[in-house]
């Protein structure tokens, strides 16, 4: 055995949580030690999970650190009046956690964070796997994660409803996925709850500062939603095929908030089956990301930012895989409990 | 975000699979492609599932290099009168992920591998939780996973014929884990084959060479596996519990054959509901590991060699987790199959 050293978390080391192990009377504890139940992700029964109809299994893994995290969100959710929607017996449709395990995408598969790039996974989106993970090598580097999600039940009303609403409170992030998500704040509260407002006005333009677990990997970043186009998506193409929903943004590290490290695509559209989702993420540089009017020199940066960082083809992959599992985990989690979510406090 | 790099993985760096991104036109991929299959884990029909009537979900998440491993070994496994038995959709039993999911165990079931520590084991082996992993600081620091598991339609016996079937060939021991098994070798496989002697004189004093992934970690160790008393188990506790069945050992780095660096206890005994298995594994370093005859000063070897190697409380912490996961993995993997290819295979 080697004593080499090579780091693979290309985020940031994990910070130890202090407490996170002394919690161990907590709900989940207790929960744990009953005996084998006959259902294998029960709910509390505050949501009828929306998503039950599709062939789904339970999640398995969850690094040390998300497990730590988790009693501590356990915690800071008890007085909220959501705190019933807190449910960490999290689920994945099948197909979806298969395609991931089957190693990365096939070449083909593989789409670049460029305007070519964009147009073809709007013409082609239904043809791509429901998930997947791959590394884009040619002017790159950059880790690359896709899925697309049905939501049975769910409309694009919900999801704008939902942007809206939980960044006002870290403790309604922690809902979506209870062992991940740390904290979320935008930079004005105000406009963001003004229901007078379009959700391009209450969203973009409005930073979200996010910490959060992918994988063992923390990250500490700032989310600047802005419409499609602005990243590069054909508005023709968009309107083509009823895309209604969107929440794009470039992903900056907090302490380097001109830098784009993430491109993030999350696009839906309502169908008869429920909301359909079509999500992409590239995380690392780009050549073709110069382009963005927001971030001049965003590809520069960049490639500066991931170099100094020691990121390496395979600390990208490894970190694609990670971006693909949480995407399939976040958004099945928020998919299922959304309409009752929704119905409760949207209107209030 | 900051750029520091600690390294999280205490064994060896991964190397890359080269060649194992390109086989995506295996088996596997053709099989995720199929839409949502409706029942969670098919089996290929070679082997009935002997734990189906346990509560079991599928394993949702492999690292990468596991990932790519199971191409390779789809690969290999290719022409052996035994294929048939490689399954890679594996599952495990929903009370053991549950408690794996909840953190480190609580510090009363967290044993210490010294005498006293084994005979609390033997005495309690039934109160402990199904599975769990810790950090055992005091005399050491060491990792520790531990694990109870029950296999409907599985005897000693077979486990027993197991252990002196599958190292004769790497391919065997793929079958086990087909995601992390890479390498089983023994110094003597003739004395491993001869049926006209015992189990013990068999398996005692012919080390296995085995290279393996724990989770991200890659393994190449040497186990010597012994008789449980070797290792300080009271062996009128064995007799009264029954516990008929052993592969307990002493496993070193393959390039520090003299350094004791994890102790494994394998236990098991015929019940009415099937073989009941009782796991633990230490890794790392322990003050009272200079009591090993065959590896004396033992415990200030494994200090040594840990230190140098730059293992912390979290990476052992991480460690003992991966353990506690490929210990519930591959031995609910293998006692699906073992009744069939013991039948098959066990008389011929
Ligand atoms: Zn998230
Ligand atoms: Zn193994």
């Amino acid at each position: 055995m080697s004593k080499e050293f090579s780091r693979r978390n290309i985020i940031k080391s994990i910070p130890l949580l202090a407490g996170g192990a002394l919690l161990s009377q907590s709900l989940l504890s207790s929960a744990v030690a009953a005996k084998s139940p006959d259902v294998p992700a029960p709910h509390k029964g505050a949501f009828n999970d929306a998503g039950a109809s599709l062939n789904k299994s339970m999640i398995s893994y969850y690094q040390v650190p998300m497990q730590k995290r988790l009693k501590v969100n356990e915690q800071g959710i008890q007085g909220k009046p959501y705190a019933d929607f807190f449910d960490s017996n999290l689920d994945a449709p099948v197909d979806m956690i298969r395609a991931l395990e089957s190693g990365p995408l096939a070449k083909e598969n593989i789409l670049q964070p460029t305007k070519a790039g964009l147009k073809t996974l709007m013409e082609h989106f239904k043809e791509f796997p429901v998930s997947g993970y791959a590394v884009v090598e040619e002017g790159g580097p950059c880790a690359y994660a896709q899925s697309r999600h049905i939501f049975p039940g769910v409309t694009t009303e919900m999801f704008k409803w939902w942007f809206c609403w939980h960044p006002i409170e870290s403790e309604r992030y922690y809902l979506w996925f209870p062992h991940a998500h740390i904290h979320n704040s935008v930079v004005d509260p105000k406009r963001l709850a003004d229901t007078s407002l379009s959700y391009g006005e209450r969203l973009y333009g409005n930073p979200n500062h996010i910490t959060e677990y992918i994988g063992d990997n923390y990250l500490d970043g700032i989310i600047h939603f802005n419409t499609p186009e602005s990243f590069g998506v054909d508005g023709a193409l968009l309107k083509k095929n009823n895309f209604t929903f969107n929440a794009s943004g470039i992903i900056t590290p907090y302490d380097a908030p001109s830098t784009p490290l993430v491109l993030m695509i999350h696009l839906g559209r309502d169908t008869p089956a429920g909301m359909e989702m079509v999500n992409r993420y590239w995380i690392g540089t780009h050549e073709s990301w110069d382009r963005f009017e927001s971030f001049p020199e965003g590809g520069i940066r960049s490639r500066e930012y991931i170099t100094k960082a020691g990121m390496t083809k395979e600390s990208l992959e490894n970190f694609a895989y990670e971006m693909a599992v949480h995407d399939m985990t976040e958004f099945s989690s928020l998919g299922r409990f959304l309409p009752d979510i929704y119905r409760q406090f949207a209107k209030s």
